[in-house]
């Protein structure tokens, strides 16, 4: 990718200048650093059959599946998002997947759009690192400028018709004064994945090895430090995955959707 | 020791009942699981030339020394914990101490006060294991029905005068997401110590054997289980008993100040 704005850049300070940046083609990077203090999210998409059931998957789900926003069926726009917000052209790229295999990667749905699509918008941990930083706290994945450690675990989801599967989580590795404020932070935050579901002993949750994340990549975990997982919201990517659906569009990794929404106004307290 | 009444007395069901059979020598035993609902306090009383100092110290130590109320020098009276409260007859017996010897163990002290003397009330975990039980989480030396594991860590506190030494812990082991939510829940609390100081390694904070604390009973930490630490009302007492003060107070253990306050006025939120 190339990008003709750059991440710093003032006229993506905000929600709405960088998705019209992204829209325009202007900007066409990762999303990460963009429009600082706005909620970033994580989309699917997915015909208005399987819809019903995905929406009580995100119910039952809540710590994976955090639903920010939502569509009616063939409508392009989310407003509570973003009044301005086109979901077909407001993403850099996407990933179109057909019978569960990726048949696309297009950076707008103006060809692939259908009548009956409905998009789901699930908050993303961009917002609670956000807020961590904010504290004082190390992000090891962001310190070393690398994608944060992901792992299918044991933890079963809450099936809803046709949707189920294991949780995935993200690793952060924390000293354990840091996790205990870190769970403190991110308990405010239950819309953009809320408190840890997990914390030390990998091996209850089914991780055998930190070092082999299922997604993203390693980071170290010090002698001094405990790893604290939160729940991911790459559970329902997976779980699309594997009920293989007729037809489904997900946001490309690391360009997520931008809205208008502070993460400030996502806290509970 | 031997009780009148028992600590399950429906005359025993508040603050003030609970100290009025204390007075009286109704009731002589432990305090726990007495006028449940109620803020039970430590006590420390010291006399007047240190009382500054101390008083610092618990302001500089907040979660080992949740200062929940104190007197006025010489008076016996503190109004904030109970309007009928006497410090001199109100808790079942006290440790008397001259030059960091111990004296004596009265059931009052009409013998052994001064005018110079200030008391101090120190806010006690009853109130967050009641927090936590009410959710639902097993309190692991409640079950055993033993007194709760304590240890010297090599966290220093902040120093105030002679006041100075290493932060006690007590551990309470429970399960990753009951850890979690454990946090959630004492950091509600702040004036009874509120959220844990650490969590998982103990050997990080110079705890070198779970299996042998400095105070209180052992109690197993099971494969699927993670230490939790919170500060540690016996820290106030151990500095103290440090710097040997001419003459000090202390409540006997287990037997605690029962006061008028509710435990739920002391949640933050």
């Amino acid at each position: 990718m190339t990008a003709a704005a750059s991440r710093d850049d003032s006229a993506l300070a905000n929600g709405l200048a960088a998705r019209l940046a992204i829209r325009s083609g202007a900007y066409d990077g990762p999303t990460s650093g963009l429009a600082r203090g706005y909620v970033q999210g994580n989309l699917a998409i997915l015909p208005k059959a399987l819809a019903g059931d995905f929406l009580r998957f995100c119910q039952l789900n809540p710590k994976p599946c955090p639903l920010i926003g939502m569509s009616a069926p063939g409508d392009w726009r989310v407003p509570e998002l973003g009044a301005d917000l086109d979901i077909r052209t407001d993403i850099c790229r996407y990933r179109v997947w057909r019978d569960g295999a990726l048949v696309g990667e297009p950076t707008d749905l103006n060809e692939v759009w259908r009548d009956d699509l409905v998009s789901f918008v699930l908050g993303c941990s961009f917002s609670f690192e956000e807020a961590l930083m904010a504290d004082g706290l190390e992000i090891r994945h962001i310190t070393l400028d690398c994608t944060v450690p992901m792992f299918r675990t044991n933890i079963a989801t809450a099936a809803a018709g046709p949707f189920h599967g294991p949780m995935v989580v993200s690793m952060r590795p924390m000293k354990p004064a840091d996790a205990i404020r870190a769970i403190q932070i991110t308990t405010r935050f239950p819309a953009v994945h809320g408190a840890p579901v997990h914390i030390g002993k990998p091996e209850l949750i089914g991780i055998q090895d930190l070092g082999k994340p299922d997604y993203g990549d390693a980071v170290p975990v010090r002698d001094d430090e405990i790893p604290v997982f939160w729940a991911c919201g790459v559970t329902p990517q997976s779980v699309i995955a594997t009920m293989r659906p007729e037809f489904s569009i997900t946001h490309y990794p690391g360009c997520m959707l931008v809205t208008d929404r502070r993460n400030t106004e996502f806290a509970v307290l």
